[in-house]
């Protein structure tokens, strides 16, 4: 074939790739196709807005590094992180939902119940305790619970590591025979997502602020029950309605509750202003 | 709005980009979130493949550098390029068709009609005559003609700068009171794109060869009309049906007439084997 118009170039490329041998990598390509000729028939770009593009991508991938993933921001900013997490997590009514993964994971250190994960992280005390159960709200004893989240500033460890590099406000622990958890560490704030590069500017020309509502992070693994990564965000933030990810859900939002002086739960006696949470967290069945 | 499931998701990410304050912003990343979301929901892809495709960005960014672009390369095999040339190129019919520009474009030296621009490049002689006319089929005199091609290896002056950086295979020309113009170089051959990056992959994946048909590369300008950019093909190639970026139309193809010894249309007496062509550009008017 050679001749390629308006009309028949989309048919055209998508009879070329109709060739691939391997069926997935067939599917995906032709559904590529589709999509991305029919955002350009809708959009009809000018070549100069085209260019605009092409330099667009170029200057997303050259802004990747080993601490800096700018292609998953862009796919955070645009829901489609958040659509892949929803396909991939069709889980049963009363599981605890999910929500995005985020860049800021790495393999956390194990603590003991109750140790305090806020290493040189600045902040107000935290207490946050959990109880993990099964589809049928029995508890899950033994599961291994990774949490992590920013400094007051919001900032995470690893964005601070030309500072420290030592891991603070991230930590592993197991959960007891009764399911439950819990641990000190200080509270975290609502942060913008990295908006020195093209996303930023994408933001910016949408008229969107780069924030994301007050979380801590869980990924939660058990024998028998299907990973669980979520959030749970703290009640009252500014952002929850605007998260720039688009991660909120409504059954994820938690009072951080608000203390002065007093008693915590595990007895510590408490000067001056502290928080705390308690949170079910119930795992989908594998398979 | 603090409730995003699959169900919703779209629409909450085309909601917060209907703030965007430019309206052509805004046209754009409202289809471009529709037709992203809609391929993403059509393959349901696994958390793997996602990375698998985030990766897949990143790699194509990174490989860009001042003389690669292997996002215009993906634009170019996924057809992309030929369907924006094809928007942007609604000509009255008559005028000669537009093909893509391709990554192999430099300003060119100026030449005098009839000099031999294959400076260092190897290949066996070719003698190429046009002809410029408007709609009317009319003489337009003093178009700008630039002109560029790849050796007989199918290299670009461009890929081989570190062995000799002076042009070759290239050269501007000015169409005379009977809007011909004639130079000498040599015959260019069919060549791969560059594939040895992400976009090679690609191609692998999908069973399809990286080559382009045997081509010269126009670009004529003139006061009063539409600039033309376009190739003319090798009559015979054996890609012509499956040229890796769609660039063929049957209108671009003609023969590269051999000719063994003789006397070459300028006088010019020739030995052993040469090409010649000789073609009409019919310019389309301007507005």
């Amino acid at each position: 074939m050679r001749e390629f118009d308006e009309a028949t170039i989309t048919d055209a490329v998508l009879e070329r790739v109709a060739g691939t041998p391997d069926l997935r990598a067939r599917q995906v390509s032709q559904a590529l196709v589709k999509h991305l000729h029919a955002f350009i028939r809708e959009i009809e770009p000018t070549e100069a807005e085209w260019e605009w593009g092409i330099r667009f991508l170029t200057e997303t991938g050259q802004k990747c590094s080993d601490t800096r993933q700018e292609f998953i921001l862009l796919s955070d900013t645009l829901g489609v992180s958040m659509l892949v997490d929803a396909i991939n997590h069709r889980l049963p009514s009363g599981s605890t939902e999910t929500t995005v993964f985020g860049p800021f994971y790495i393999a956390p250190p194990e603590f003991e119940l109750g140790a305090d994960i806020s290493g040189h992280l600045q902040g107000r005390p935290m207490y946050v305790a959990g109880r993990v159960t099964d589809a049928g709200g029995r508890p899950v004893a033994g599961a291994v619970v990774d949490v992590w989240h920013s400094d007051d500033q919001g900032f995470y460890d690893l964005q601070k590591f030309g500072d420290d590099p030592r891991p603070a406000g991230r930590g592993r622990f197991r959960s007891g025979e009764d399911g439950r958890f819990h641990f000190w560490t200080i509270r975290p704030t609502a942060y913008p997502i990295p908006n020195d590069g093209p996303v930023g500017k994408m933001l910016s020309a949408q008229g969107r602020h780069p924030f994301r509502p007050e979380h801590i992070h869980f990924m939660i693994t058990a024998p028998g029950q299907r990973k669980l990564v979520t959030h749970i965000f703290a009640a009252g933030d500014p952002y929850l309605d605007s998260d720039v990810v688009f991660g909120v859900k409504k059954s994820l939002v938690e009072d951080y509750q608000a203390h002065h002086d007093g008693k915590a739960p595990d007895g510590r006696v408490m000067e001056g202003d502290w928080f705390s949470l308690d949170r079910e967290f119930r795992l989908a069945p594998l398979g």
